[in-house]
């Protein structure tokens, strides 16, 4: 075990964080050498002889003996990581954008140059899914990985049911305290939720789907009708991101928001927090809790894996090497609510079975199951549609796959 | 990675859970080679070709590279855990009084004889703790553990608190659905929490605490007046153990039962579950929850140790090699509830301040200050009196050190 050796790219919230974990963590012997910035103008907190914009100042060091990468650009990301892996230089990264979009080539690199790669920064920040699945749930016999995976949309959701706030004034108090990005659609439309996701379906079942494949609904077009409808019905809206195996040969994925109701461990996870749920036929559910996001939850997660790389840990990806391996399916039935105005949902959405049907001078709801396919295939159909959608859960897991 | 091939002690229902989550994981390479039981006359439910009750059947089979003990003699299982270590033979172990009374020799003996030990079915059943407190908060970060780690005295109490049935009504349903021993004194006298908190320390914060210099008390004493006055108070009585850093330079840590208010994660641990939080400096509090003891959840735990062997897994106790590890102290104050019949209570215990006292025809009660140091001075005082304390929390957290 030598001293680690870190440079660091980035410097916004999570960089300054890593900065100030490593520097507090006595025993930790590692040390930040040199930090590549963007613009060099800014002022900085810490001395001006850490900082260069020149990415090869790291890459080329012969010193530096982990990347940590903690950039918010996934393309300026990836190109980082690639090279940095390339040269047979580990790396630490918490970008989930580039790594759903990316793993699988990242993983033949980590193979082809013997050379590790890790991230548990990426999905739920401080709350070590990815390493638990890895390692303590190593084994054919789980089930479901599902939970709250963004704490943005969670924050906003907690603050429409938990405090009787409106959605948009929720929404400008989650950007007013940097939950939520300027931009918020990442984190409202589910995207943020579903890279999370297939990070841990790799880590979970070992297979690798990719985003486009996934069907990911957000709270964006959320009203105040499915609000006071969630209430009547005593459930909470959360989104929610899901893996389940549903027989033994399939299992599948989604991101959309769902009721939940007060007996499930979800209920309860509220503001900026996240909670995971991990399903197996002999432990029944283990439920984690902890803050997802924010700099210093994030920064102690990187510290984590920082300290791995100390003992030459890296993920081992067993599960992609199982013989009796799930394949993924859409070809399931879900029951949902959709709630629309004037759009002829009907025309859109081609249900297997309605069960409810209201119509209102607001708006109109019905309950119906359909095809997870249907979903998938139509979900540029909806977007901008006036139209909320929300799974009733439990159903599909009846069926008889 | 060679197959597993397991030498299982004890084919109780733990030991039985084993072998049907073998069994089930298609993907695990391992196999049950041999089970060593007590009696080889008890009727059994798979092939008798698999059973023996000489243990050197097991320890001097050259084929058998695993040895997994599932027993529930302490002494015996002490002394095959030690004859395998010293033949180099890997075990894994659920054993908790065992390891909480040796496992200084048995750290040792890994290390001499180069061979690895895994026991997290010991602390929690299915939830990854010691794993979790080894790998991932391998870090000085860590200031707080703390939990419900006894499944059966939970159970009581959730039943009492949630369910408003009596405490001997509570306790022998337990015992009639199997959760409390006939016996349940180890659970309910708090031996079962302290020896799982011992084996936790040891991975937290690298020290290991003899049993006896850890001040223990459970809920046997438990009234109805104290039942009654926490519902005044809307708390829960809940059986805590934890290890906290107080200072820079000192950890202290004990088992008591404590009354907990609503706006803690421990809170809703109801029946028999476990909910352990972890808090650190950075990433603030995080809550692990499962359930904690039972045939195929503590069975699952173990399978992931078994896992973990395929890759040569082992603990290396990266902490008690810390330059700055602190040491253990019980020279602070907690906040008590002491409530006594006949007792001379304050003949007993030396309180610095007594804040509160109650009179009363039926009971009194008192709140007042005390050393750690003094309640675990005057524990066998109290013994058998009809006494019952319960900590009220975070007094001890806002003092100076």
């Amino acid at each position: 075990m030598s001293k680690i050796k870190i440079g660091l790219f980035g410097f916004g919230t999570v960089g300054q964080g890593i900065y100030e974990v490593v520097r507090k963590s006595k025993n930790a012997d590692a040390e930040i050498v040199k930090i590549c910035v963007r613009s060099l103008d800014k002022p900085r907190a810490i001395d001006r002889r850490y900082f260069t914009d020149s990415a090869s100042e790291i890459l080329e060091n012969p010193e530096i003996n982990l990347v940590v990468e903690v950039i918010d650009d996934a393309q300026a990301a990836y190109s980082i990581v690639r090279s940095a892996l390339l040269k047979g230089i580990p790396v630490v990264s918490g970008n989930k954008t580039m790594l759903a979009r990316h793993l699988p080539e990242l993983i033949e690199i980590q193979k082809t140059h013997d050379v590790a790669l890790l991230y548990d920064a990426s999905s739920c920040g401080s709350i070590p899914v990815i390493r638990n699945l890895e390692e303590y749930y190593d084994n054919d016999l789980l089930l479901e990985v599902k939970g709250i995976l963004n704490g943005s949309s969670n924050y906003i959701l907690s603050r429409v049911f938990d405090h009787e706030e409106s959605y948009a004034g929720a929404l400008s108090q989650a950007q007013a305290l940097g939950f939520a990005e300027s931009d918020p659609s990442f984190d409202i439309e589910g995207y943020d939720s579903l890279f999370k996701l297939i990070i841990i379906t790799v880590h979970a079942l070992g297979t690798y789907v990719a985003p486009e494949e996934i069907f990911t609904y957000g709270i964006a077009t959320i009203h105040d009708s499915d609000i006071r409808y969630a209430r009547e019905k005593r459930v909470k809206i959360k989104l929610v991101a899901q893996v389940v195996k549903v027989s033994e040969e399939h299992f599948t994925m989604f991101v959309m928001p769902e009721f939940v109701t007060p007996d499930k461990y979800i209920y309860s996870v509220d503001d900026e927090y996240n909670g995971v749920v991990i399903r197996g036929e002999c432990y029944d559910r283990q439920f984690m809790f902890g803050k997802g996001a924010g700099s210093l939850p994030t920064a102690s997660s990187i510290l984590s894996d920082i300290m791995a790389r100390l003992h030459d840990y890296r993920y081992e990806y067993k599960k992609r090497n199982y013989i009796q391996k799930p394949d993924y399916t859409t070809d399931i039935t879900l029951r949902i609510y959709a709630r629309y105005s004037d759009t002829d949902i009907r025309g859109i959405l081609r249900f297997e079975r309605i069960r409810e049907q209201y119509f209102g001078e607001e708006s109109n709801y019905l309950i119906g199951d359909i095809r997870l396919s249907e979903l998938l295939a139509k979900r540029e159909a909806l977007r901008g549609k006036d139209v909320f959608l929300a799974n009733i859960p439990q159903f599909f897991l009846d069926r008889d796959h």
